[in-house]
């Protein structure tokens, strides 16, 4: 499977492998008939072989932890960077000046306006030029500017769900729905990632169900952003609802919006349909078929259902958080950025059971 | 905390207490001071004693599951029916007859309706004039009807939570919320009972997470018809949602209503508050926190807290769909309606983890 | 159900309640009907509601959280110690001077031999003294010893196991088993604490299985001291190998042993059923059942069985880790020590499902 | 990943493909780059999309259900039987008579010994002629038999960790250990298959742990026989104890074993690598490192460990109960009967979390 059979494979490096998305960034990489990893990096495990710390990978990555410096990230094709907020931001411009692209799993280059990213992040964007040259990394929404893009900032795992969960219902020359969602939001507890963390323990998460995030979620401002460019610039009030579930990866949206009197003759299913019907990824169910996330557990799918209760239309959609919500989505923007089939590498059949 | 310290404890009978409802009886009401168990009833287990079948009851009940002829229920204070749907309103005249009183945790006596009984329970109702006298067994609302009734409709475990965590909504001159909600329900696998169902299965059900009842919910009915008896005759449109959450016990629902113009300045907090001031089982939430369900595992409690963002209301309540949801609830008319105190043998504190 | 029948309630106090052993105290003792808790310390979360850290306990604890001098603890009649090791041994004695019992749950005064003791928490003991005078505190072993100490060491989670396990095999004139015990145990994950660890995290340790502790367990030496000691000074030779199971709560431990030649006859149903006959919290299940860790789930039994293949015999135990594991056990204690019938406040039947 | 680089792929046939051996043998075969699912049977389900069943599959599997008759499965090379035991022994000779291979996922080809089958699956054997010339279908101890074998029985999970976890202890001219194992071995619950059975369901097997099988179990006399084999045609002593985790996939045994004296010079750490240092899917790990299940979900893989204390040898082995445990290893015996390489199509990553 890791055969290339191109002469020159794209040489990745990834920056601070050591948390869940980068794992599963190496997982999906060690399959990846055109891609090899050349760099993994970690200030503080430096030394260590990568499989000593996900056993998973024994056999299948022979790379150890480097430090950014042993690391020569520069003689890479593209960098993932899997690190918390803040780091891509000052690191990009010297990659760039190289020729490397840059892909930040992070919060860095999802927000265009500095200042709600100052808000939301609690720091000063320190590149706002290289942000604004950035692309938010959606493909199905932003096809056509990732494949140019020297940068792309990687979806947070909740906005890809509101967004494909919604993109046909817009920029309708009459609006077919209000300009206003209810996004009911549910997550495995991958999505919090490795941190050691209270809240995280097996024995306050399992077993237990909960809404978090009252105060407010960083991914508000980001979902809100794109839902207005996808509504030709008009705001599209969010509530959103974030939920813990006791399951490690996969994430459930439900979301509620109505249906103006103009739209209600619209048949919701068939222009879920056509809208998708090209994509490989996203997959409109049949009418009456309710998603699951186990259906696309470990895999770079997310499967899309719509039902409607008179003027109320219901999409539930369905993905898993590190694939298609992170790391999958992160590897489809490499593949379109080096020209190469979006779903190379990405054909995983989900793990059920 | 099995001493009773009347003379005459309330004997107590349970017809078909091989499911969960019905184990989660036997422990609570083994623990009841004022109650004993005389029968325990299962035409398929007759001659086993149920503590074979329910390991937990070892040691804190010597019951053997009967016949009903065996059982003598008719020499009962009182008879719980934890059985399916249609066996309570067939079984119900001869103990009535006898001065037994009866409580139902199936849905023979919740909808007033029998069209719309029939038409989601699919079976004619067997006793119209019965159900003509029962209460629908909520304490919080009907409180005073329980008190006298022989006959109670225990509710069904998603309307308890959709019910306590609107009803201080309506009824106010000036409506202060749309007469809408949008209820996300989640709930644990054991509401799907104990039966052997592939989808019930733990490597069906155990990490994953999906909606379900997309055809509609029998739920749907029972929670409209109450929720018009608590706006004063006025329909309230639903919109229901129930989600499976890979956890055993617990149901969590998210409630999203509109705050009319009217209804903007209203303090939402101090009216949830005021409104279940002297309820022990209802406790509302300070600002800002956000119920789990495992803080009322096991235990009788509801809690419910209360967020707003905008006009856009949002209420979240937690129970233990087999206690406050089903079998708690059910011990609880039983206080009612014997004039116990209501709390007498469910002060359980909650286990936690 | 906290309603005393007795004129002085027990004053308790807790040391550093913040952990899964302290909540688990503060929710049996709540309930308890002779004990008051008066005293909750933490030094890092003095000023807090106990009830906003374990949500579980609204409406139970009043109690807030103080520091240590804040808490008089030498007021209270006992004091437990729900902290780390070394914390109990160096707060002991004054209290002891003021005439507070103590009982640790720690491991400070579980091992009788200082070297060891130092060896195993890389801690020297800090008081020889006190610890030569400690019992410790399994009950059914030491009942007698227990009701008149002043300082109980509470066993290990494991120990009690591997101990109530094989008790009924030891002391005979003739051996009726080999000296020589292999324990496979498996542990819900609540048994690795409440503190922020990356292996105990809900997406490490959920859908997993695996050993631990394999440079060595620190209930190795505590079981190998209280087996030599049952077995009347002579060593009994100890495999340890502990598992951790993705579940909350319970402790299951497989104990194989050989039959001697001379133990051949022995039946070792009837042999366990006499030992056990008069203890409340041992249930010695009837041949051919097996135990499984929900049927004394949040209960303070353990359930034991035993099989026989040839001339091997396997015991199993189940029980909860935090009750009869910790701080039931403790309850059971106090209970000894301050002249209380030993099931007082501890007859909860477990929660299934 | 399908795409086939040979003019001619293996046409496969699977039979009773909705249990989770099926469903696995599916997710397998789809990404197989040889392989080509041509037929999928089920009674029951003829005429229902295979992926309508498991919707993992959308996008990846378009066969459809069909009835054996259906289904020409003479026109296949190979077919895998993911029935109930006793339906390969009774379709198996047609099928040979067109020269399609066999391989069976049940037992009806694990036991030489029919008297020994008809004892454990209460069932004649329906044909011994076939049964003596099938090959037990371990890849790593009977690779060159399977190689030109017709039919294969696939092994028993727990028979593959136990015969793996112990097989290079056997055969050396002075024994290195007693004759005789203890196998403590603990697994997923999909190991109890799809069907709908009480014991299975989410709400009894989560937050659970128990052993089960007392009477014995299917897999004890499998297992004996192999070691027997191993072990030059004497007997081993074999104690077996299989347990049930709440996990979906996923098996460890931990086995125990004594060494004898003349083996105490021995370095068993050495001994275990290379006599398994040619093979691609049994991982010895390095010394101190301990095996858990999750480093092989979803993987063909076994990782193994080996701990020692005194005289007692602690066997440590990890698969995948649905892939080296079954669906994966019957996928390592077809490459191997059609003269592929053994890990073509079985290279996948394990996922982690």
């Amino acid at each position: 499977m890791s055969t290339s059979t191109h002469a020159k494979p794209i040489r990745v490096g990834i920056v601070g492998a050591t948390g869940y998305t980068g794992v599963e960034l190496l997982r999906l990489l060690a399959q990846h008939p055109q891609a090899q990893v050349v760099a993994v990096t970690s200030r503080q495990e430096s030394g260590m072989p990568v499989a000593d710390m996900f056993p998973s990978l024994r056999g299948h990555v022979d790379a150890v932890f480097q430090t950014p410096d042993e690391a020569q990230l520069d003689q890479c094709d593209v960098v993932f960077f899997a690190t918390p907020h803040g780091v891509a931001m000052n690191e990009a411009q010297a990659l760039l000046d190289k020729g490397v692209k840059v892909i930040d799993l992070a919060a860095d280059f999802r927000l265009q306006d500095t200042k709600v990213f100052e808000k939301w992040y609690k720091m000063p964007h320190a590149c706002p030029d290289i942000l604004a040259q950035s692309v938010y990394g959606l493909v199905e929404i932003n096809r056509e500017k990732i494949a140019k893009a020297q940068v792309v900032g990687n979806p947070g795992c909740y906005p890809v769900t509101v967004l494909l969960g919604t993109a046909p219902l817009w920029g309708h020359s009459t609006p077919l729905v209000e300009a206003r969602v209810v996004a009911d939001c549910k997550s495995g507890v991958s999505g919090a990632g490795r941190k050691a963390a209270v809240g995280s323990l097996f024995s306050e998460a399992s077993d237990n169900f909960k809404a978090y995030g009252v105060g407010g979620h960083r991914h508000h401002p980001e979902i809100s952003a794109q839902l207005k460019l996808l509504n030709q610039g008009q705001d599209i009030d969010l509530t959103f609802v974030p939920h813990l579930v006791p399951m490690i990866r996969g994430m459930f949206s439900t979301l509620y919006v109505r249906i103006t009197p103009e739209g209600m003759d619209t048949d919701f299913q068939a222009l879920y349909e056509q809208f998708y019907a090209n994509e490989y990824f996203v997959d409109v169910l049949p009418a009456g078929v309710i998603p699951e996330t186990r259906s696309v557990r470990a895999s770079n799918k997310i499967r899309i259902a719509i039902q409607r209760h008179g003027d109320q239309l219901i999409i539930m959609a369905a993905q898993d958080n590190l694939v298609k919500g992170a790391s999958g989505q992160a590897v489809q923007n490499m593949n379109l950025m080096f020209g190469l089939p979006e779903q190379t590498g990405l054909e995983h059949v989900a793990i059920l059971p």
